[in-house]
């Protein structure tokens, strides 16, 4: 924040929702990240509610520290939304019909069948003196940009999707040509890990990191599914960049092979489905404690039914007995959360569903159920693999979700990796 | 925001991660609605970096606008860390090493095998003269409460598990003694509905509302999953905004009975299981396009296996043959996504699971397999209940996720408004 020598961006958010806690102002997140993208570091956030005193001050605040100010939210058509007005009013400008916007709006409204633009939908279409009207690809609030005594001031809809829209579209565009040849992107590079905690992997990472780091940075991002590295760097070419991430990443790679994982979207659950097409190998499941979040995160992705049979979520022990041929003898000497019955549910669910691969979870999520021998948070993976199998007892803390969110990232990642020893080209 | 006569609250979130957008500010949608529940509406809010000029100046803009300022982020013990140090130096206090909070440190770290207080940590000791020391139950950085020239400032960790922790125990208590006969607490009352949007909701809502609506105000959340009714009362004693509910609920409950459900989670998934429970039935679940979603839903409830037997995730049409007995030449006839096989889903799982109550789901997600006839977002919902069946057509909209999530949850609501009406009294 302190470092950046160009342009700095600032962001308001309106509404008074956001005040409430009734919303979780993801809207600030995506716009910080998509700013710094374009080389426009966000520097300062205010958040204040639907008044226009309070939007004023802030947006002036706002453009005394900052080249950009991005004011988002307050520009429906109710008499709530008071954005608009609020920054019109500070900069002195007069609010004017557009008539292309009334156009566009009647247009919109009568393809959804009604004969005339309802009236509070006609404040839409008012423009600040001078503004610069974008598009909104997705709503009935038009983007606005307004130069103010040499910073840019920006509202877009307070709709993720419309202010994704707006900004993806015209906005992204129009920032880059405002600040041609002062822009300083950041390049990046993230390298997805998964079960190992963050304090091991800096602890084991940090030794063979390079003296010189160049322009990088390299930022530690855990979750619940594991730790995402993120190398950034500024103010260099992208080629520049890139061979910079290249000598970092191979000095680490030796570290970081054996919890490292690769899919576009950052799932380590398309990272297994990836890896099992390439292997011409299908999947199935079979889930306890987990209920049906391991089968859930393989089908989040599109195209799952290439490599995904199917899964039995076996809740009930008659269910584990009956469906998938779990001896009962078995779970009444060793309990349904043991070793030889996630190995079982492996090999059956891979049995009955005719594949070659499957992946068995059995384990106390909690808060109740937990025993001395077998607290809250065992969870035994079971994973069988053309015929063989293995298994992994685990010991999770956090509460139920955590619990439920890790076992099956676990077992998720432990059949990628298994696969990967026992073909080492996938 | 703006009607206010009590005391008022600002927040300050302190994190470079908050600016570069890689994490979501949940802490302050959490501690807005805390500290609105005590009766001490948040008016503004600033975001700013782990520099010390930022938060001095945020936080001397924030004790301008507000009587409490919560300052959260930048107590841990690295470097990074100066929110402490910044607010020191703003309101003219020195640091001071506290002896107690080191002995707390010292004894804390000996429990977890280390000799001695790492050295990084003994600045967690260090409070700023005059401060008040809150407990941190759940870590290192404990909380600390400044007068500063007529507004209370509060400084918290960023972990929200801390944070959460500090305020639910010594804060909490603290505000109310200061605050003590100014605070107008808000009561809530909230009401669950499913299945019907926010737009017809209101339209049908509207006149039925009492024109006196006495000290309620009555605000629509929705999300992906339903709309939910918040009616809140401001400035009257418990008992009081209580009869107000009970009145506006009266008037509104012809309307909202249909799509209403009670949950303590608010989640109809767990509606659904009191229900079933209730009438001593159990449940099965067969799922397509929604793949495990509907079971993740019912086993994020503890107790889930109380109700729920299990289920089967049908990916493949040859499972949907094979494991719920859909006839083969249904699936060539109608197609996987149909009614008669959404139908056959359902009494297949009740039938396989030996239960009174299976749903079935299948249909398009996408973003591909879209036809003309059948486009993505269309969704048969088969439901079994004691041996009888009947199904419904959904056509949604969104992306795969929206898609899935509307899918699992209509199927959820749609079994969940049978049994009613079969059973009257659950």
């Amino acid at each position: 924040v302190t470092e950046s020598s160009g342009p700095v961006a600032a962001l308001v958010s309106v509404g008074n929702e956001l005040l409430y806690g009734e919303t979780v102002d993801t809207n600030a997140a995506w716009l910080a990240r998509s700013l710094a993208a374009l080389g426009l570091p966000v520097v300062r956030k205010y958040t204040v509610g639907d008044v226009r005193g309070e939007i004023r001050e802030a947006v002036r605040a706002a453009t005394a520290a900052a080249d950009l100010v991005v004011v988002s939210g307050g520009l429906g058509p109710t008499s709530d939304d008071v954005t608009k007005e609020a920054v019109a009013e500070l900069l002195g400008r007069e609010l004017r019909l557009d008539r292309e916007l009334v156009r566009a709006l009647e247009e919109r409204f009568r393809a959804r069948g009604y004969a005339t633009l309802p009236t509070p939908n006609v404040s839409q279409a008012e423009v600040p003196a001078g503004a610069t009207v974008l598009r909104n690809p997705h709503g009935t609030a038009p983007g606005l940009v307004l130069e103010a005594s040499g910073s840019l001031v920006v509202l877009l809809p307070g709709v993720p999707r419309e202010l994704r829209g707006i900004f993806e579209g015209d906005l992204a565009t129009a920032l880059r040509e405002r600040f041609a040849g002062r822009l300083a992107p950041v390049h990046h590079r993230v390298i997805h890990t998964t079960g190992v905690p963050e304090s091991r992997l800096a602890e084991l990472l940090e030794p063979r990191l390079p003296a010189d780091m160049g322009p990088v940075k390299l930022a530690y991002l855990p979750d619940l599914r594991g730790v995402d590295l993120r190398l950034s760097a500024k103010g260099v070419s992208e080629q520049e960049a890139h061979t910079w991430f290249d000598r970092i990443e191979h000095a680490i790679e030796p570290v970081v092979r054996e919890w490292r994982f690769e899919a576009p979207s950052g799932d380590a659950a398309e990272a297994l489905l990836i890896a099992l097409e390439r292997e011409g190998k299908r999947l199935a499941v079979a889930e306890s404690c987990t209920g049906g979040l391991v089968a859930k995160r393989l089908t989040d992705h599109p195209g799952a039914s290439r490599v995904f049979a199917g899964g039995v979520v076996a809740y009930d022990n008659e269910v584990k007995v009956r469906e998938l041929g779990v001896p009962e003898t078995t779970i009444r000497r060793e309990g349904a959360v043991s070793e030889p019955v996630a190995r079982r549910m492996a090999l059956g669910a891979a049995e009955r569903f005719g594949v070659a691969a499957a992946v068995g979870v059995t384990g106390v999520a909690g808060p109740g159920g937990g025993t001395e021998s077998k607290p809250v948070g065992t969870v035994w993976v079971g994973l069988a693999l053309d015929g063989t199998s293995e298994t992994r007892l685990l010991q999770l803390v956090g509460d139920r979700h955590s619990i439920r969110e890790r076992a099956a990232q676990e077992a998720i990642a432990s059949l990628l990796r298994l696969l990967r020893r026992s073909f080492p080209g996938s």
